[in-house]
């Protein structure tokens, strides 16, 4: 049992470091076992196929995620404002550190695989879609907090959760294309400035 | 000549659609040589690489993207902060008549382009920064207009202009995510309220 569970985490973490810093389509199965060091028969063993492979990435990564600097950053001790500084942070400082060990700016996992195989795979498609649910939820829970806290005024705080993910996406994808990450340090407080209005009562 | 041209133009338009609906890495030159009905041969006249072909459909998709949509949003006849209002709806109903038409929302060629190839080819990365630079550009004129006006308080329009280009790649990012071009309706407004301001005098 210990050997099997060796085995399967060598092939996801490899399979992971491998489609965050080029793409899926541009990574075997053949390339990830000879790196992981595990025949392709143990391969299929664990994973029937790459899009369940890519599927356990995609949950293993959301997992680690989520209990790390998304939970750091969403602390519910810190003021609400001051999560989303922290948010913006921790991308920084992530996509920075990357940068200085492999020259190369990854951007972020699921924002890469999301505009490369939304168009080709519903499966994938769904759970990225649930990743980017679950961060939605924290903003708006943030949000919520400002609203009632009366630290920022009322608006639609779904929407507006949502849109400040995106914003985030959006500033990491420009950061990646000039594989510069003083890019999010810049753009990313503004963060703070979207706003959604609440639908007008009339 | 005319035969020439006409092979060329058919390559580049088959490769722009395949490129744009599915991937880079997705679509190999054999089967853009089979639905172009061009010659391998052919096709290595006007293309020598992949890359060849990639960096010209990016030319020839900004040049459309610049000449269309994008003249038609930033009209200088138009109000400035209409003409952002105007940008988000070309995006949407570009996104939304591409996906009544094929049942997929491809999002913005560009974008897409950009996580797949950043870290793995630095020509394409450099024109892909080349084509938001000359978007970020037109947000940028735009915000000079309507600070000079007084319908916008004074900010620093040069880093607003940007984060307002990543706000709409990241809006039309999650809307592919989940297929959905409502996303860019619904969020898509919200580019109106980032805000940059500028350094402390002090």
């Amino acid at each position: 049992m210990q050997f099997e569970s060796d085995t399967r985490s060598r092939i996801l973490s490899t399979a992971r470091d491998l489609f965050h810093r080029r793409s899926y389509a541009d990574v075997g199965i053949k390339e990830i076992c000879d790196l992981a060091k595990v025949q392709k028969g143990s391969f299929y063993h664990f994973f029937p196929s790459k899009q369940d492979l890519a599927s356990t990435v995609i949950d293993d990564m959301a997992d680690d995620w989520a209990h790390g600097f998304v939970a750091e950053a969403f602390d519910q001790e810190l003021p609400p404002l001051e999560r989303l500084d922290y948010m913006v942070d921790a991308a920084y400082f992530w996509q920075k550190a990357a940068k200085d060990l492999e020259g190369r700016m990854p951007g972020c996992l699921f924002g890469n695989l999301a505009l490369e195989i939304s168009t080709r795979d519903d499966v994938l498609r769904a759970k990225l879609t649930s990743v980017f649910e679950k961060a939605s939820e924290k903003f708006f829970e943030t949000l919520e907090e400002a609203v009632t806290l009366g630290v920022m005024a009322p608006l639609d705080t779904a929407a507006t959760a949502t849109a400040m993910l995106a914003f985030l996406e959006g500033v990491i994808l420009l950061a990646k294309t000039r594989n510069d990450p003083e890019v999010v340090r810049i753009l990313g407080p503004a963060v703070q400035t979207i706003r959604i209005e609440l639908p007008s009562p009339h």
